[in-house]
């Protein structure tokens, strides 16, 4: 591992999106998203990214100065084109245009196609949930990494949820969570040290259970969480992001772009103060962080407080990059013609 | 068990509640709430709850012949009180206004409180879908049956979600779940069979897992579904549908009504034809059910498809009702001056 600080990786990222062409714009709106998921704990979705967005610039599967542009408008709904730029630089358009009209009138539904990869999704509702107003994201595709319960064939991807309600004085609360009961990721990390994957995450080819890890690369798939309840949700996620929003008529070849993104916003003050709401909000989420831990716990933690724990503790001790991933960020680098030094500072 | 047609039960119910001084609206809108419920197999929600309503009435908790009146409203939202009908009529009026409003303005919010207990909440989801409208529907109470993730006391109920999407040929997708590992009702039934509850699902009063049921009654508490995931969904529930619409505002002494009813409902034509939209959630559906069954199973269901098959099959054979719980029924029906037969037509 190589330690960085924020600010280090976030210079760095920056140097490469702009060599690779990237406006300044649409830069510092990708890089805040990478560099906030590194900081929340979730390094998959931080700057272990790049180079496949770098990859993804090479081959035009991403426009990195397209703006996103509006398809349909009301007054309570947006379905936004991302026109194929960043998906996370769309998906902040979807989710400013879905706070603004929550705001003004109290509900609003966004939806966003053609928009690549968005990332974290729980970038979108801490967002929202700083702004005063709750939301709900998803994306959904027609993915082949995850079987329905009961099925022994993939038919969705990991279709994630995230929702955000916002918090008078703690954390807001903060929802983000794959409908697969382990994400392809840690998949990857059990083979690699040769462990097992806990009961209940795997399928073999012939949709017997396993525990083995490498059983996932050899035709096997992923199980819905909570058997049909989160297969449930992942056909939910499907229909909200993919078919709702009509994501399949503006994705081109080759099923790019096949998955659409759901945003719904909902002003905390719809029905009374706001301020009253949140710090109820505060009561809710005190309640449930009073609980005394279980066997084998330390402590409850309320959604949405790991991620903020660990931002503070990244913002001081720094964010870690294994080496292999330094390595790939510094070839990408090097495909746009800027050369990383091994450690801070790039 | 006894055996009855559909109608044999609702004619029952209906004579039960107009004794007990019901007028003949809100009766027809309960009692076929609970054939329905019979009807989808949720026999938890059916004429089982026949007597515990009728005691409402008799304490007052339930005003039958009280109207849902609205307490806020704009043209995407409204907040309902249900001055302490039925739950179902309540919620029933939700839903409608919930349904009207989203078919007008695309998108609505409503909250219900002061509501009693609505019922299954998959009725309402269903109802939208049938006017190809998406819903989803949250009940989240400050309960104490289940604990948070990691945690050893009860700070949830069993918060529920359902979630309805129009579907053009196949059933509609209707998704209805606690978000406790198992409902306790189901502990119940283990109890009586002296039977184990099923990995996962149980802390006894010092926080171990156990799959002893009788340590549920004795200090004992549910678990979420799905670990924190199901956990972080009974907090939304709760943020939704108590803190968003300020229900403990409304809410009497000894914590009656204080949970609320959070619906939402979305227009399916609201991007696009709603009619294609209805059509590709029907290929959403088949590519699920085309998945081969996994070890175990003799076929995958989509959401929605059991309690539609259920209904079939009940419409034919007649709904099966426990000795014990006709006993109950009788006795509640003889406490408002009705005598019922043992057995088909009461």
């Amino acid at each position: 591992m190589i330690q960085f600080t924020a600010d280090e990786l976030r210079d760095t990222a920056t140097r490469i999106f702009r060599a690779a062409g990237a406006d300044a714009e649409p830069t510092e709106i990708l890089v805040s998203h990478l560099i906030d998921a590194n900081l929340a704990g979730h390094d998959s979705h931080g700057v272990i990214r790049i180079p496949a967005y770098i990859q993804a610039i090479q081959k035009d599967q991403i426009q990195p100065n397209a703006r996103p542009t509006i398809i349909r408008e009301t007054p309570v709904s947006a379905l936004i084109d991302g026109n194929w730029t960043f998906g996370q630089v769309s998906a902040r358009h979807g989710i400013d245009v879905a706070i603004a009209k929550a705001k003004g009138q109290g509900i609003a539904v966004v939806g966003v196609v053609r928009c690549n990869h968005i990332g974290r999704l729980g970038t979108y509702s801490t967002l929202a949930a700083k702004e005063g107003v709750v939301a709900m994201v998803t994306v959904g595709g027609v993915g082949k990494s995850t079987a329905p319960f009961g099925g022994r064939q993939g038919a969705f991807g990991t279709n994630p949820f995230s929702f955000g309600f916002p918090v008078a004085e703690r954390p807001d609360v903060m929802i983000d969570f794959a409908t697969s009961a382990i994400a392809g990721g840690k998949v990857q990390v059990a083979r690699a040290k040769h462990e097992p994957v806990p009961p209940g995450s795997l399928l073999d080819k012939d949709g017997q259970p396993t525990n083995d890890p490498n059983a996932y690369f050899a035709g096997g798939m992923l199980l819905p969480f909570g058997g049909h309840k989160g297969s449930a949700l992942a056909t939910l996620s499907i229909l909200l992001s993919h078919t709702l929003t009509g994501a399949a008529d503006f994705a081109e070849a080759g099923q790019r772009g096949a998955s659409g993104t759901f945003m719904l916003a909902i002003d905390a003050g719809l029905f009374r103060d706001r301020a009253v709401v949140e710090a109820e909000a505060d009561q809710v989420a005190a309640r449930i962080k009073d609980v005394p831990p279980a066997a084998g716990f330390g402590e409850v933690m309320v959604a949405g407080e790991p991620e903020v724990r660990s931002a503070e503790r990244r913002r001081l001790d720094g964010i870690p990059v294994a080496e292999d991933t330094w390595a790939e960020i510094s070839a990408a680098a090097a495909s746009v013609g800027v050369t990383l030094a091994r450690g801070a500072g790039g």
